[in-house]
């Protein structure tokens, strides 16, 4: 295909937007380990799962055989705000690396959330309307989730209740007031307002917050509360099914102009813009059509595949959520202060877990300073201004595409932009004054926090 | 056409992009007053405006015959960053003010300088690059035209010096760091480094600064040094030109649907956003081929098309600049400190204030709260949170959908929505807290202010 043929974005027409989400479990020969009751150490039930999740989105983390699910209208209609994404061809970046590589770029930042969460956001809740709810109730750290679901709320009319990281909601007023311009109540975490939030003050005054703490707080409002239910943003399976509309139209744009991908790269914090991503191809691969190759990046500062240990632990620092089976550092791993951004979590999506375990996925971690500087180039040459989160993606493709201009090759790389930095300039502005640091955890420090895990080294849980 | 066969956005493809701008003033029977030297009162001429504009920019100021530009190739291959710009139908809102008007929205929000600045910023950093220049230098106030420049100039390699008006440095450290992540210098004004900047400071220490201060500065830098030139956003009529991109590009997208709107609306600061989206369209009224009802809206805390005078008038605060025959409120006006966002201009663009004297254009002022509380109505049912300058535009959009609800008319409406508000967050703040005021300007006010205007009651200059 000619270069000249191939536009600088792809933008699919509407009645060629996907109409079902991909489940990747349904392919996998190795399914992800059952979700469990950290008190009975036994799979967590439909019923269980019920108290906290709505129902339907219960049925769809449980659920690894249906390979593809109906996207309902009502959301469909809501992806048409924002969606398509475009698919953009990074002509600009591929001259300034003088790369034989042929670089393309899914972008979902077009939008106020300025995230991938929206696609999310918007099927929980949905499907917390559908089910007669009041509101729902969720913790955000950095922010996107937060105001991403703000606008999903605000859309169907629910209530939406926000537990904002104490040290975000100060030093981040603005992605506040974003959602409340969607309506949203924010509340700093820990708060006056819970149980747990009044005994964390007790014990750390002036705390700062965390999201193990503000999970908890969520999750305790969410139970308290008559027509509540608690949603999260990512990590779970069902935030992955919902992602796969990314891949899917990725993969939709690319058939249709005939381009195949050799590599697809995302950032990867809780693992679900990559799973996302990927859930087309990696089919292929699974059912051993077509082979690509799949690379998560993640920050040195927390690099759950690449250094952690594959073992059931909690969700949460807190400890109030099941145990998932996955990559992690301890639920009591926090990156250090100087790191900057998302992709914070302490483990990783089950179903990337076990695709990693498989070797069917590939992981890297990056330094802060060398993503910020590929954040840097990447907006002076594409225009768009990345999230410190995406610009682990820009950073593996960069690297991707050098090495294909020593060896010559043309291969095509894919990776997921997952969103913009305009709520992150703090960061950026650390990098430009020199102020940025590049902390990378001791072996040390990892092998302590590991025996912290419930499942390591525990021959029940494995 | 039916409803179902509109796109909610027309994305045109990059074979149906405008390849020439348009010059509104040269199907103008009554064309705008020239540019005075306030020196001699004589038209400036091209050597004059060459001294401060580059050579190419000063020609098209002057030209008021051409009918059509050529786009030249290295700014069309740029657009194809961030263009095509979408074309809208704003079903969502429509839906929520269950109006039979049908509502369409130009979109130039998409690009990480968050608004249509980016349309001349590149035109105007082409010219200077062709011409040999070094660097530009220019004024920033709420920072949108300073990031349009940064991003215009990193991808030319030319050297970009920002002087920011203080108070907006402090208080927009975020606008700040997205222009130093394009590589440009941003200078506090008034600052050390000039003649002008040093004596006010010494008249005026611990000063914030202002737009015109920042103005000065920037053209003293850019005369007393070799190889640059000075740049300026709006109010100039190649910046209008420029601009024309976004009329051209929406009608386009219109034709091709088969769609004529009935009104079309934009807000009006210096008048570049409007006067770009007016302009095929005026062309069509010019020329008798079709007839359109064209609105400006403008804070009624700096109204100066509705409020001001139609006189010649300095086009900057420190009197630097040649005088323009324009609406203007007096070069000495101020809006008032409550007044948020940008649209804080004292004059209007020349062309539309001829066409405004000629009645083929009218104009509307609204107040600061209502604004906001349309901005905040769009962003939860359409999604994009606009900034407080293009919520005039939607503010007007939605009165005269209201009005079409009470007539039962089936009007087609379109506006310009030209940028995000992700800057603007600390006005939104204000607004959550119920701390925002509307200001509007006495009578008294303006008619002390309009006595200090060169051309009012002068015979010589009219």
């Amino acid at each position: 295909m000619n270069k000249n043929e191939i536009p600088y974005k792809i933008y699919l027409e509407e009645s060629e937007l996907p109409k079902q989400w991909y489940n990747i479990r349904s392919d996998m020969k190795n399914k992800p380990a059952p979700l469990l009751n950290p008190a009975t150490l036994k799979p967590m039930t439909k019923e269980e799962l019920g108290v906290v999740f709505c129902d339907e989105l219960v049925k769809q983390e449980l659920d690894d055989t249906t390979a593809f699910i109906d996207i309902p209208e009502e959301i469909t209609s809501f992806y048409k705000m924002y969606r398509p994404a475009p698919l953009v061809r990074a002509y600009f970046l591929e001259e300034k690396l003088q790369t034989p590589a042929k670089i393309y770029y899914k972008f979902e930042g077009n939008n106020t959330s300025g995230s991938h969460k929206l696609n999310s956001a918007i099927a929980q809740a949905y499907y917390a309307k559908k089910q007669g709810l009041k509101g729902v109730t969720t913790e955000t750290g950095a922010g996107q989730w937060g105001t991403a679901l703000s606008m999903a709320c605000s859309y169907f009319d629910l209530d939406c209740q926000v537990y904002m990281v104490k040290v975000s909601y100060e030093q981040k007023p603005f992605r506040r007031e974003v959602m409340k311009t969607y309506g949203a109540s924010v509340t700093p975490s820990p708060s006056e307002f819970t149980e747990v939030g009044r005994k964390i003050l007790a014990e750390h005054p002036g705390t700062g917050g965390s999201l193990g703490c503000a999970i908890s707080e969520a999750v305790e409002v969410a139970l308290g509360k008559d027509g509540y239910k608690y949603v999260l943003g990512s990590v779970l399976n069902q935030v992955l099914l919902h992602q796969s509309i990314i891949g899917l139209e990725a993969k939709a744009a690319m058939d249709k102009y005939d381009i195949r991908p050799d590599i697809i790269i995302g950032c990867a914090g809780g693992g679900s813009n990559l799973g996302g991503l990927m859930a087309p191809f990696i089919r292929e691969k699974l059912r051993g059509e077509k082979d690509y190759q799949f690379i998560a990046i993640e920050p040195a500062s927390c690099p759950s595949i690449t250094r952690g240990v594959y073992a059931y632990d909690f969700c949460d620092t807190g400890k109030v959520c099941p145990l998932s089976k996955m990559y992690t550092l301890g639920s009591g791993f926090m990156p250090s202060p100087n790191h900057a951004g998302g992709l914070r979590y302490h483990g990783m999506n089950s179903v990337l877990s076990q695709l990693f375990e498989d070797k069917l996925i590939e992981a890297r971690s990056v330094g802060q300073t060398e993503v910020f500087e590929a954040a840097e180039l990447f907006a002076r040459v594409e225009g768009t201004l990345p999230a410190p989160e995406s610009a682990h993606a820009i950073k593996g493709a960069i690297d991707e595409a050098l090495k294909c201009k020593e060896t010559g090759e043309e291969k095509t790389i894919l990776f997921g932009l997952t969103g913009t930095g305009y709520f992150d300039m703090k960061a950026y502005e650390k990098f430009h004054n020199g102020e940025m640091t590049d902390y990378v955890p001791s072996d040390e420090e990892l092998s302590q926090s590991f025996n912290s895990i419930i499942g390591y080294n525990n021959p029940n849980l494995k």
